[in-house]
């Protein structure tokens, strides 16, 4: 009954070969014709092994202990989370999607995201660190010069050196464009950074020696708003190993994710290098949002996996009033919600780490522009709705245990607490449902996301619950359109709704794949989720209404 | 933009007159006829100012410092607790609702309800100390002998000594029928009692010098079962100023309420004496379980409070895009939620305590009758419903904050950790449901609910959306109850849907009362809640129709 992780290989496997059909895309891509389910398989076998053997036992340890700072401004991380991470360094994991031109192991994105959601599961404040490693990398191979790859990229594909990306700034929580960070250009061509940052995750530590800090800032000329804003490179140790001027002021006494270092950062000069065009920082550091988004979505899923298992071995062993308290129907229903709300959610995110490697690596060029456009819809949709599960899930699971579940050491509500930060850090999902609305929705008129749904429809077979959500999903949205085009009030209003609406009824067609593929979510789903979902198409239709 | 609190005067008030009538009930009391609406602001503001004042500054100093227990078992609570607590004393607020003949000041539940929803929202985890007192109270002066009374009541009434109820059990949760703690009888009629007992809130502490432990233990020739269970009172002081043998042997590390000493306690053979009859301990303490419950609902509601207003506060002050973020769509719904959510419940909370008043204090049989009914019904609507809802709206609230509201020094983080526990103990909320199923709607065919539903529906309005939802719940409870009388599956898979059916269409109503009294919470009731009510009466349709 004690708090542990067993991988969901089987159905991380079911969803790769059997939901998605993977493997014979991977054949499609030329970059990953030679993979096969087995090497795969070996690749998620490995990391299930490091996740629950190497980091699930630091997980309630790093909560208690937290980071510390020192007076000088060095940070310490929990016991072991060093060893941990030269470990997995070793492992090679942090080069498992990166170009094998830069020591990567060029692996999709597809596999990374499953090692990634265990990693989530098993340690959340751990996996803070390395997690920021693929953003740091996508950005400088394609926006750095080719004397900062040469000198940082190696070191950043293979996790020798640790990034951060240092974006807010006190006064600007979303509202970048107030960033006030400045950046003069040096005669050597380089810059002096100036100003002070928060909420940077591992801005400091004591995991490797360097630390690749991505910094948002103005150069002297620049625009105001955020189409002034430069990225600069930014490192803890200089190229002739001297220790650059930034300095952490302090990190935060945080609900969760103690074990990560959320540090107020102030540069004082520092030395740094433009990374990407001048004022085109945002630009550069979009590039990485789909997948740092799809990362947060995946801890989401993590999260869930790791109450659902939990929850249902606590339940079945746990007797009360004669039987073991998963026969009781209050706890069953809650297990079977959250069984099946974990297995639907892993297909959808999956799907979308799919869409990413499709759409860069498919052999078909219409393939990977319609991927692409598929990318750039599901991104927020997962973003925002593994994560608002990936909290009440959790949370919802902390019941099965009773008072128990209120007690630190049955672990339920670490990650009750450690899931939180996940709907708010890359973008609010309240932002997420905007940048849907707006940017994924109206921008093409709906053309991505009804060529979506029309596409996964002839999935769904007879069952009148996912037919009846699915259906409303397909009437509302045209609906929804045409009057979000000339109405900004509505679109914003109606946002959250739709994006929730909308999921509900990608997660339809995640059942229906998954009840094909041999596993029974539907009576559950329409029990429990079809109603939930009605719900939210209820508000947008009201609001249309109105 | 500091955390701070504000009693909701104004809100109590309009409640407690205008929607509740209560002056004019009062009247019809013997035991309130002196009490006017003006004494009763008094009693409020005075309240008001210890709770803002007193409480709140001590809540999260409370928190981040926890409990310490020593080697020799005694436990310190946070700096400040402490005196906090002789000001408690000193200024009668424990013997609000007791009798004048025990030190009382005999003034309304009801009063004493919106009492304990300002202390739960300034600091609840040290309002656990006192919060115990009153159903110590009750139990004693129905069941305690003349001697016990005489030796205790004056001082647990006056909150002198504090006290602890010990139910639960390592092997036993919320299966009260596998408690194992002995009591045997000794030749001059006191007791023995040995046994653990675990998650006993305030078993030991430094705020009084004595403490009254009220234990459920078992008498050597009890029955197996519930109703072999005895209630003995047990001191840690006994009446020649000796120690008792009992000892804490621990205090868990928790999510929240850290300030408040959770323990594990040990009976070593500890001196006791009988309360009420042998092997009808239960039936005891179930006496004072519908106020019990009360309370709890009554943090839930503070706790959601507490979050509005600072939320509604943080957001007309931050600006985001250049403007307050209270005036983003997302954040507006968020606030605007929140705060009809709570002004409704606040409305439900406080008819649950006036039915307590009027089942024991109207001058009518009939009334009486009638209000015991409907505060047995309305109770474990209230516990669980409030409680629900004062974990998921400060779940939700800290999204205002965006990153802020991850980090400690904001407060609303401490909230969620704080509220999550009131869903579970007094009863976990799936208990709750299954009581109203079963012992308040099955037991009497619906009369009483259908009574109440019906009382109620003249002061609904035209409202379509609160129409819809009351008048599907009263359309549906008919043919649940005429379903789940044969069907006892079907009455336990439906009964959380039930319960939050049936709170929704209540807060309907409550709403409609609200406007009537000159607020406007009926528009944002229909966007928000109303699809949600219709959810749970979906799922109830559902499964009525399978």
């Amino acid at each position: 009954m004690t708090w542990h992780y067993e991988a969901p290989l089987t159905s991380m496997r079911r969803v790769i070969e059997q939901v998605l059909d993977a493997p014979a895309l991977w054949a499609e891509c030329p970059v990953f014709a030679e993979l096969d389910m087995a090497t795969a398989d070996a690749v998620l076998q490995e990391a299930a092994r490091f996740a629950s053997e190497v980091l699930q036992p630091l997980n309630s340890p790093g909560d208690l202990a937290g980071c510390a700072r020192a007076a000088d401004g060095s940070v310490s991380t929990p016991s072991g989370f060093r060893a941990a991470y030269q470990a997995f360094v070793q492992g090679g994991w942090p080069a498992l999607p990166c170009d094998p031109a830069w020591g990567g192991q060029g692996l999709p994105l597809l596999l990374d995201a499953a090692v990634r959601e265990m990693l989530d599961a098993c340690n959340h404040g751990w996996n803070m660190y390395p997690d920021l490693l693929h953003g740091a990398y996508e950005t400088l191979k394609h926006h750095g010069s080719d004397e900062l790859k040469a000198r940082y990229l190696h070191q950043i594909a293979s996790g020798e050196w640790l990034a951060a990306m240092a974006l807010t700034e006190p006064q600007a929580g979303s509202d970048l464009g107030q960033l006030r960070t400045r950046a003069e250009p040096q005669a050597d061509g380089s810059l002096r950074v100036s100003g002070n940052k928060i909420f940077i995750s591992g801005g400091e530590h004591d995991l490797t020696d360097n630390i690749v800090h991505l910094v948002l800032c103005r150069l002297p000329d620049a625009p105001p708003g955020t189409k002034g804003l430069s990225l600069a490179l930014v490192p803890k140790l200089l190229p002739d190993g001297s220790r650059n001027a930034m300095f952490c002021d302090g990190i935060e006494k945080k609900m969760g994710i103690k074990a990560s270092a959320t540090c107020a950062m102030r540069y004082e000069g520092a030395t740094g290098w433009l990374v990407g065009e001048p004022h085109r920082g945002l630009a550069a550091m979009f590039l990485m949002m789909n997948s740092a988004r799809l990362h947060v979505g995946l801890q989401g899923l993590g999260h869930q996996e790791m109450a659902a298992q939990n929850a249902q071995r606590y339940a079945e062993e746990r007797a009360q009033m004669g039987k073991p308290i998963a026969q009781h129907p209050a706890v069953r229903r809650t297990l079977q919600r959250l069984r099946t709300h974990t297995e639907a959610q892993r297909v959808l995110a999956y799907r979308a780490a799919l869409a990413l490697d499709l759409a860069e690596r498919h052999r078909d060029e219409a393939v990977r522009a319609r991927e692409k456009r598929f990318a750039a819809l599901l991104t927020p949709i997962v973003k925002a709705f593994c994560t608002h599960h990936g909290f009440h899930g959790p949370a919802e699971a902390l019941g099965v245990w009773g008072g128990y579940g209120y007690v630190h050491e049955y672990g339920i509500e670490q990650t009750v607490r450690d899931a939180r930060i996940a709907m708010i850090y890359e973008g609010t999902n309240q932002i997420q449902a905007i940048d849907l609305a707006l940017r994924k929705l109206l921008a093409d008129g709906g053309v991505t996301a009804l060529e979506l749904l029309d596409g996964l429809r002839v999935d769904l077979g007879e069952s009148p619950g996912l037919c009846a959500l699915f259906g409303e999903a397909r009437a509302l949205l045209p609906r929804w359109l045409a009057r979000a085009a000339t109405d900004n009030a509505l679109a914003l209003d109606t946002a959250d709704d739709l994006l929730h609406g909308l999921a509900f009824a990608l997660l339809a067609w995640a059942v229906a794949r998954l009840d094909a593929a041999g596993e029974s979510h539907t009576a559950v789903f329409e029990r429990e989720a079809v109603p939930e979902g009605l719900m939210h198409w209820w508000r947008v239709r009201d609001a249309l209404e109105r």
